[in-house]
């Protein structure tokens, strides 16, 4: 297991209150991370709220190709657990409230591993006809850097 | 939202320790839930090791297969999210220390939504070779009862 | 062997002719039934044409979201028999005349294995260009109720 | 529509009793057709049973390499509408009585269509703990000869 | 492997200049073959494009739909390729320039095998923020004729 | 389009002659590269064989998780090319002479976008029955370092 889990803090951060959150507020210090919502399932929108909040808050580099590909895999394999295999899921799926957490860190005590990243969703998830929804989770995590 | 989010307990039961567990203890009393590990990433085992934990416990009925259907397709969900779209992936993972929790309640307000379940894992996957591995999680839900 | 057979008899009420469905008829007095058509290969459209047939033949409740979640992804599961995991079919099928059966009865003969519902899709499916078409078939099974 | 309907008489092979086959014994006569029976779902061996049931019955060449290509890619399509998305379904599924058709013959009215095949399974399919299935059904359609 | 590889003369038209594609002249004797490109990465227009494509080169008749079920396949598995698994990649995909190729030709010494057709697909693959993008390449092959 | 073209490098690198790539060879002095094969489809033996050339030529590092990671998500895109999403692929493909290529470089002209890796197969993919084969191709690219 990596000594600093940067996935299960960002599931943490995408899924608890604040209240809930305090107690991990001092594992929290060892890593950079910031959290947003995404209020469609337009795959291509909620791709780029995640890149926005995590470019805005400097989590990743806005400028350098390479650190916008590593987020964008890890949103990808955050969104494989979202979608759970659903076919043609983008098409026909409708959420309310999605939220979504980015931390960057150094999981591995040998440093040149150096820094890695994940992506956390959660949030519920409906079919087309509204009032129909329960809860959806997914992580995906990234080397970076 | 749902009222009693069964899914985002199953992830803090599968992914905090005891003592990060304990100021959901109040929670968790509204609930029914068991936990366990897998220890290899043959699905064949990981799907037994779930079904086992969730009958012992009695979680789910063993009498009846609706009940183990119900089971069976959160855990197939869940197991999406742990495995992120890779082919073949039961035949080329090899995991350390996956636990598992499950989680039987009634989500909803209106008494006939009835019983759901939430199956969730959390826990490192690697490649093959030995010592290669990082953080991976999954989450399904689905109606039983 | 389930002791009623849902699914046969869903294939059935979607593929066949009034006159060859006549010899059914006996075994298609055990059950629940609907039928309908989708004619566009719009993922959301497929999926509200047979919730919406389902809910107004009273196949099942629409006040009880486990009933549509249930009906939904057997629908699901019947839609990877129609598109047979071709990458982002919904949006480069176009369909002509898909016909769709909804069952709803109870396969087993032990009491408490409940109900169970069978959703079954047969018609024509084709490329983008107009007049390329080959039969398809899709079935997906889930309990309900 | 096509004027032969291959894959509706694929599945009204693979599905119904002797006596249920009996009225569509002249749309029968227009086409050739075997069937046969898998009783595991290891995938090599499914595929391996039904090639050897089209070559034994003289449905395709087994000289030609082109026929068996075409029935691999409909058995292939066949088995997606069995396996519904399942992730590492092959190891993780048991079935008791899977019943396979193929069915060839010219479907479109103009000559130089020519020959069509469409391959269809039915039966139970279950969870690895022994008793737990449901019916299953899956239809591949592809040009040969 | 075969005698003449359509597929990696198909790799090579979609990808070299035309001075690198030189050398290989001889071998592009044997074959039938066109390129074009596609500058969207909406699936129906990559589709209909080579479609279009090869029926204006003759490289497919235009008017015998087993020739474009066989083509629109082929394309298929080609687009795996260029897509590699990622969910809803139609909708969130953007890309600059993607080259492709169809070839035809009689691969195997056996005359009765006959024709056989192979797409491939060649250029760079982004995610929908402009300017981030890296190589891909697909290619599919199937029985024709 | 990258300054340095490495998925095109490894294209042909898995799959030309000797003689065939005499033309590249300027074009290679700008990358890291080495090459293999791989006799089986088994997907654990494949992923370990392109591991063990990788680290064997010092195209990775063998002492870093982070370069194997990166490497491994390579392969991963590029098997998904050569199985062309066919379910169970791992289980039922048998494979004669898969030759794989990995390029390590600097594609593009800003500095600071480091370097990435690509993966290529070439070679024949055939359904279990001995003798059925045909070319099939696959690339993946990641950043890597």
């Amino acid at each position: 297991m990596p000594q600093i889990k940067i996935g299960k803090l960002a599931m943490l951060v995408a899924s608890l209150t604040p209240e809930e959150l305090e107690p991990f507020s001092a594992q929290l210090k060892d890593v950079e991370y910031c959290q947003g919502k995404a209020g469609s399932m337009n795959m291509e929108k909620v791709i780029s709220a995640v890149e926005t909040a995590a470019k805005r808050n400097s989590i990743i580099s806005d400028e350098l190709y390479r650190e916008t590909h590593a987020l964008y895999h890890a949103i990808l394999e955050a969104l494989e657990g979202v979608m759970r295999g659903q076919i043609g899921a983008g098409n026909m799926m409708r959420t309310v409230g999605l939220r979504f957490a980015v931390v960057r860190g150094t999981p591995y005590e040998h440093f040149d591993e150096g820094e890695w990243i994940a992506v956390a969703f959660y949030g519920t998830i409906g079919a087309p006809v509204k009032g129909l929804e329960h809860e959806t989770f997914g992580l995906g995590i990234n080397h970076i850097g």
